[in-house]
């Protein structure tokens, strides 16, 4: 394929991560890098395709805007890429948005802040329709009190106390610019009429890894009583991760949109 | 158990089709029955306990309210029964309301009319949360044509041209007292803003075999030009199966409630 221009492209991901070991390749299982690495290669020539993801997002979590940045050998424009990506991927991997880009655009390095949303699920039974996409909690929570909760974590913070254990980064200081917390009826497909959803949003500049889960798993834990009402701002001043909470479980989370400052 | 009064309990369930070849026990694979049946067996002293269900799912058929009728020797009451039973069963599988019921009580014989829903999803990208839950048909449809489209099946009339294949009833003659065709907006788990989603809405006194799906295929086929717009008064009319349109995929339907006239 000498010759071929090379050409940079911008996809957005949305994917059921149910089935994945995470975004990132591992010896273990199917990765979201790989799946997309794999059905890239034979559109680049033969060529493998190293791709970019904005974020790593863990086993089981899923994603809505995932972003990820591609160089390949090509001269078929975006929306062909786009939809020829889509006619050899798994049916829970889709690529709902396909750009050209400058080829200095990296989804990682360039993404200016990243949303997370965090589903939970109440009532006294669990809808066969959301237990793969919610934490089923049982009660209702206040959410209100939730929201109230979780404001002493807005703004930069060290997120010492809520990252996995084992973790190794220069700084745990990271900002948070908002946190959302509202209720919402059962979904269409809710088969519970008690079942309500609460949904927590959080917009932040850059996260540790599982920060948005510790999060969660502490105020569900503050609200349940199973810790303090002072236990996110111990943890906070603290950093120690044994003052949080627990860690959410995958399958309520999706990253939801990443932004980039530019408007790439 | 000799001495254990036998009592009689209506289940409402819930389930998620895509595991399951069906409601009715069959030899390739799990059944909805088989499952409530063994989950039922040590709950009545280790006795095999038949259950009655309204309607036959066929395979990957969904239900949000299906009903199915049992006798057991037990002493538990209705609500513990339920809790059991989630206990055991697969999450996939749920049972959302448990009551006690006369022993004269019949999930089929008793029923005197269902409600099943039917969703279209739109737009240019599959979501991986959708797939398993909706039949994806492209572009846009016109669905207050499609509600038009329908009316000639509302009423007693002989659907023999919308039954599967190979059917052996005594009669084909049903009574359809809706359909209502409905366009929302993308869920929240969407993944794409154009993704719209077309719910159809049939309340009828009883269903031949594939009859909501090959009404749904047939609307679909209208409206995209495949069928001509006379082709559901022609089916009507002659009674052939070839006249009627597509059998719609079973992941789009869903049993969503049955109705009994004694309120039981």
């Amino acid at each position: 394929m000498s010759g071929t221009p090379t050409r940079s492209f911008k996809l957005t991901l949305a994917y059921d991560g149910a089935a994945y070991v995470g975004w990132q390749r591992q010896p273990n299982g199917p990765s979201i890098q790989a799946t997309i690495e794999s059905a890239l290669e034979p559109l680049a020539g033969g060529v493998a395709v190293p791709v970019v993801g904005a974020g790593r997002t863990d086993a089981g979590v899923h994603a809505l805007g995932q972003v990820a940045s591609v160089r390949l050998p090509t001269t078929i424009d975006a929306e062909t890429l786009g939809r020829a990506l889509n006619a050899t991927l798994p049916t829970d991997l889709r690529v709902v948005a396909s750009t050209e880009v400058p080829s200095t655009f990296h989804a990682r390095f360039d993404a200016t802040a990243k949303r997370y949303r965090y589903r939970l699920l109440h009532g006294p039974v669990v809808s066969p329709f959301e237990q793969r996409y919610a934490w089923p909690v049982g009660a209702e929570l206040d959410w209100a009190q939730l929201e109230a909760l979780a404001q002493p974590l807005v703004g930069s913070r060290d997120f010492a106390a809520f990252q996995a254990a084992g973790s190794d980064v220069h700084s745990t200081v990271r900002e948070l610019f908002t946190i959302t917390v509202r209720h919402g009826p059962p979904g269409e497909l809710a088969s519970h009429p008690s079942a309500g959803v609460t949904t927590v949003d959080v917009h932040g500049s850059g996260f540790l890894r599982h920060m948005v889960r510790i999060i969660v798993g502490t105020l569900v834990d503050v609200a349940l009583g199973r810790l303090p009402p002072t236990a996110i701002e111990d943890a906070l001043e603290r950093g120690e991760r044994d003052l949080a909470g627990r860690t959410a479980p995958p399958q309520g989370l999706f990253l939801m949109r990443v932004d980039y400052g530019s408007g790439a």
